[in-house]
């Protein structure tokens, strides 16, 4: 039986028909080694500005149904073109959309997930020795309305594609040629790594290295859908490869660090040492969709028997969190709210910590060394995350990633691609 | 119960945002009349060019199916701002494309036809009291392919829906303010009809009138929907009202002239008087989708037992005719095959000249008077065709257009809206 390989490509990939040839091109390789290919696609390049701005000229708050509406037109042009480019070149292509295919999501606009995919169309076109061209980042309602995946989304249909397909791999085609030891733009020495586990480059996106989306990650990490992050104009390159922690071997105890500059710590003082109070306070969060990163709460003050909880947020959701906390605070009878979002999230992540003692105090003997002050830690089983000051955080990543034995001989430079909206 | 208005706005009319607004204000006009509100929309200016001109940069003949998938996005994208545009004025409004309705087409692509509309998701929404946008000049197949309707495709979408949804009228919005006595740029004292009927319209379509396309007309004829043509941006003019010749009042012999210089005519010299030639003539242009216009077939001549055959085309379609007639020469055996394309059709229009005689001889004798030769004529019930000299033909259709009583005070001045690709 023949493989199945799932291809996608993003914005930047696809931003111009000369582009567009090329990625033709990719595709047609990949058939030619003998696989069936089902190519996911985004829209070109700055489509996806350009919708957005008109319909802010036409309305301050578009419809989310609208918008989706419209939004989905960007990977129809895409599909079609490069169904096009292909068939130029004496091949048997045939683009779908969403609908026609058949990707069912919830009835959400601008952020639905993928539910369902009907396989019988892509079957029956592979059957034909077609090669497949899909719309990502759009989906249907079993009503027939169509929705957006919101960020991630091309990842994310491209994998669960695979996953419907029970695809030999899922190759996501990027401007970046692999999944880096850290981010190449701060630290030119970072290498770029063969194997990663998903759990790893679930922690590492969460630790903002931007590669992929952690949804997309999360899906092939549900589905054990091997995940390949390669360039799509360096294509000799073989990237990547994401995989099951399991099949992976594993050499160094740290596979990756990362700093994130977008965090801002709150500090809830003197919040009473009672039952439920740190639901109230996450619940209120949570219904605002303020997501929360690290939380650290200590033991209550004898004397005042109240507690200090404090947690690291987004930068861009602090407008909104501090009005709800304004609003909790005579509920929840605490003191001061501080707020600080001169911060940094620096973080090591690799599966190889688990059992091997002394990479905690490794950490946090380097960043002593440096004279960098920690003002919060959190752990998992295969992370450790430290928030220093945002002026510290370079100089933390660079010392952290040659203490952890990271460095390369090469210089590595990237940019990375356009994301979905 | 309500009325159901459906109103059509062309590519120049939602060129930009800015006119998708002015768009939004006119729907909601007729919406505050009392009625139910369905619009169709053609995509957004030069949208289509910008589309087949990236695809010609991929290919130099690319699929009929991938064309139809890649076009189709146009009309997406105005249907869901121009949406928009109406819920920014506090009304309620919902996009549909043609799949999600079920505008059910031919299995053909470029140029399908019509052959069923699904009305419920229509009359649902209706029934919920919003405005619904559809999309024009697109279709599906019974299987889920896209197609598109080819030329006046957004006119005829139109119509159909008046059809399947009994509207009580279809109302073609474009640049020009109506149905003119003849063309406007030729002739400025040139006067807007109020009501013409559907035969007389289809007449001065085919003569040259390029108002709009003959296949929305007759679909309006078939269905019996009032039709009118109004300016998109001089909403109070009610423009022309086309409808059937039963419902009219018949006031002038004469409704219009129309003069066409995009024809060439051919003479095949010398055909043997055997029957079954003009067949195989006509079926061999027929078979290469040549479209002939006016047929002359004199007498045989007594002495050489032939005939000359004389015939008008589209001088698009010469290139293509003539390498037709010559692989037929030796098949027809005939003579020579003579072409000119230096000549103009000048037409005259209207339902009043059947049993009304004398409206011919006034016609030619207006020509004799000019000095203009006749080279060939045709007629049918309500029109009469004269092939002129190119250089004749502007004199012949101010001359017509005086003598049979078309003139008005006003000048007038218009432009076109851009057709369907």
């Amino acid at each position: 039986m023949r493989k199945v390989i799932v291809q996608k490509f993003g914005g930047t990939s696809v931003a111009d028909t000369e582009k567009i040839k090329n990625v033709a091109k990719t595709v047609i390789k990949e058939k030619e080694n003998g696989n069936d290919v089902v190519v996911v696609v985004s829209a070109m390049g700055h489509t996806t500005d350009y919708l957005v701005k008109m319909a802010k000229d036409l309305s301050p708050d578009p419809s989310g149904r609208e918008m989706d509406m419209l939004l989905s037109t960007g990977e129809g042009v895409s599909i079609a073109l490069l169904a096009m480019a292909i068939q130029a070149q004496g091949y048997e292509a045939v683009s779908f959309n969403a609908m026609q295919i058949g990707i069912i999501t919830e009835n959400v606009h601008s952020k639905a997930r993928i539910i369902d995919i009907k396989t019988d169309k892509l079957k029956k076109n592979l059957k034909e020795g077609k090669i497949i061209v899909v719309a990502g980042f759009q989906g249907v309602t079993e009503d027939g309305e169509i929705t957006t995946l919101g960020r991630g989304g091309s990842d994310t249909s491209a994998v669960a594609l695979a996953a419907a397909l029970n695809a030999e791999r899922c190759d996501i085609y990027t401007d970046v040629e692999g999944v880096y030891t850290t981010d190449p733009r701060i630290v030119p020495k970072a290498t770029r790594l063969d194997e990663i586990s998903y759990e790893e480059m679930l922690e590492l996106a969460h630790a903002g290295a931007n590669v992929l989306h952690p949804r997309s990650v999360e899906t092939a990490k549900q589905f054990n859908v091997p995940l390949r992050v390669r360039s799509s104009f360096k294509t000799e390159n073989l990237g990547t490869l994401i995989l099951g922690v399991d099949k992976m071997e594993i050499y160094k105890p740290v596979t990756g660090v990362a700093s994130d500059l977008s965090q801002a710590r709150i500090v809830v003082c003197d919040v009473p040492d009672t039952p439920g109070q740190a639901a109230k306070l996450f619940s209120s969060l949570a219904k605002e969709h303020i997501s929360v990163d690290m939380i650290i709460q200590s033991y209550a003050r004898k004397v005042s028997n109240t507690n200090d909880i404090a947690f690291t947020i987004d930068s861009s959701d602090l407008d909104k969190t501090i009005k709800t906390l304004d609003s909790l605070k005579k509920d929840l009878n605490c003191g001061d709210i501080q707020v600080n979002d001169n911060i940094a999230k620096v973080s090591i992540v690799g599966a190889g910590m688990i059992d091997r003692p002394g990479i905690a105090s490794t950490m946090f003997q380097t960043l002593a060394d440096l004279g960098v002050n920690i003002k919060m830690i959190s752990t998992s089983e295969i992370k450790i995350s430290c928030l220093v000051d945002k002026d510290d955080a370079e100089r933390a990543l660079k010392a952290l990633h040659k203490v952890f034995e990271l460095e390369g001989d090469e210089t590595a430079v990237v940019k990375g691609d356009l994301p979905d909206v």
